[in-house]
């Protein structure tokens, strides 16, 4: 998906926000600033937004010394997410629509993306999240596909997320081979192997990274490895807007589960801000 | 006051905002955004940030040949504003306390600021907002000093907010004199003296311009006319962010009244993000 121009403040935001997590030295800070104000200006040279992302964040983390601005973010992230576990298993247990549930609360967990509530907040706030259908979905054909297939591929989002994706991982892991593939390199919130393994995903599921440092999985930058998974699997599930942003025009069939966070991607799906999305795309 | 980082990311945000009102050729709304990207990497040279925000609405102008990019929104915000002068002339009203009502009225103007209300939201909201204390007030001080004032001096802000500002002027113009000054040019959706008259300022008020197109006047680029008067006046009250951060380390002693709409101007005020403010500054 192309770079609008409403991604441009958006991403400077987040370098100073990055540049804040890392730092508390403003001068390195200003620094961080101007430098990305002049990656910015070249945005043209970037197919996707996730490319441009990983840019600025590299150079947060090269003019910071740290490696992983977001650690305590995510650490925290997963922290509330493991306690709010017991209102998404009784959610996700109830009724007969078990396996539409399960998709509800993994595309719910992207309200924890760099989401700053207190722990009372995020439990209304999920109950209310939980309640509201799919404005757009594509379960009936995901469910007939099903049947037929094997291997599951679900690419995943940011780390506090990967608590509620085991939800969906654990509802599938009865009947189907579930691969789960987590970023390579620490990228804002996003879960590398090392969140995923805190957040619990382990037993039963093939934990792999995609091989890019990316905020979304960039098919030209993955490795060999998961390339061939991505492939093979009979069944993509593709979570978050980075990855749609990074993935939206794929050579195969692709399954993108994500809340429409901002205004662009929500009218790129043609849903609401905030809407909750299943969508197939078929695939070149 | 100086130029918070967290300026840049808004201030991009609104050239954007502005771009797309003037015009909807992308190529010219691109072209605006990377010359704000490169001139925003100077910000370092500007002392404020009303200034820095002129240099950018400079050019939307330039480029996309529109003199006054937020014409329909002022005169959207106005027409709104006229719509809730029942309410607002009733709040003012009740009680003993009407200057102080007045004061308020005039602060809760400001949330007409680039909102997107429809009219059932705003009147619940100003609602809201009325009953909302100031966070800060200085308004004891004001009202002895009041006194033994004879001319009172009102730096406008936002165009649909004149509305507001009826109240309060036809309140100290029972007592005193009173001019009250808008910006020179076109600038966001600041009031000029087009929109203040089709805002209904005029009887027994001196109405005038402050001789700059920042939005925030700038001392230093204010007309002749305006300095004497500002240095005249027995009480100043500045209205808004924008006039804050123009004009925050005054050489005379200036009421600041405004609503604190983002963290940086909270923090800096020492009240929570939407809080109201009537506050004096000595000066130098």
């Amino acid at each position: 998906m192309e770079i609008f121009l409403d991604c441009l403040p958006c991403m400077l935001r987040q370098a100073l926000d990055a540049a804040r997590m890392a730092t508390e030295n403003e001068s390195i800070q200003e620094k961080i600033m101007v430098e990305t104000l002049g990656i910015l200006s070249d945005y043209r040279n970037y197919a996707t937004a996730p490319e441009l992302s990983e840019v600025i964040q590299d150079r947060v983390k090269a003019l910071t010394g740290v490696a992983d601005p977001y650690k305590a973010v995510k650490e925290a992230d997963i922290e509330k997410a493991l306690r709010v576990v017991p209102l998404i298993r009784a959610y996700s247990d109830e009724g007969e629509a078990s396996l539409l549930r399960a998709l509800k609360v993994s595309a719910t967990g992207n309200v924890l993306d760099s989401a700053l509530y207190l722990d009372y907040d995020l439990e209304e706030r999920l109950k209310e999240e939980l309640e509201r259908p799919f404005s757009l979905s594509d379960y009936e054909v995901f469910k007939k596909s099903l049947d037929t297939a094997g291997e599951i591929l679900i690419i995943a989002d940011n780390a506090g997320e990967v608590v509620f994706d085991r939800i969906l991982v654990d509802r599938l892991l009865k009947t189907h081979g579930v691969v789960y593939a987590v970023r390579e390199r620490p990228i804002l919130n996003d879960a590398t192997l090392e969140e995923a393994q805190s957040a619990g995903i382990g037993e039963g599921v093939i934990l792999m990274s995609t091989g890019c440092g990316t905020p979304g999985t960039v098919m030209t930058g993955a490795s060999q490895e998961f390339q061939e998974v991505y492939r093979r699997a009979d069944l993509v599930i593709s979570k978050g807007q980075g990855n749609f942003e990074a993935l939206s025009d794929p050579d195969r069939e692709v399954y993108f589960l994500l809340k429409a966070k901002c205004q662009r991607i929500a009218r790129a799906l043609g849903v609401e801000l905030g809407g909750y999305v299943f969508k197939r795309v078929e695939g070149r």
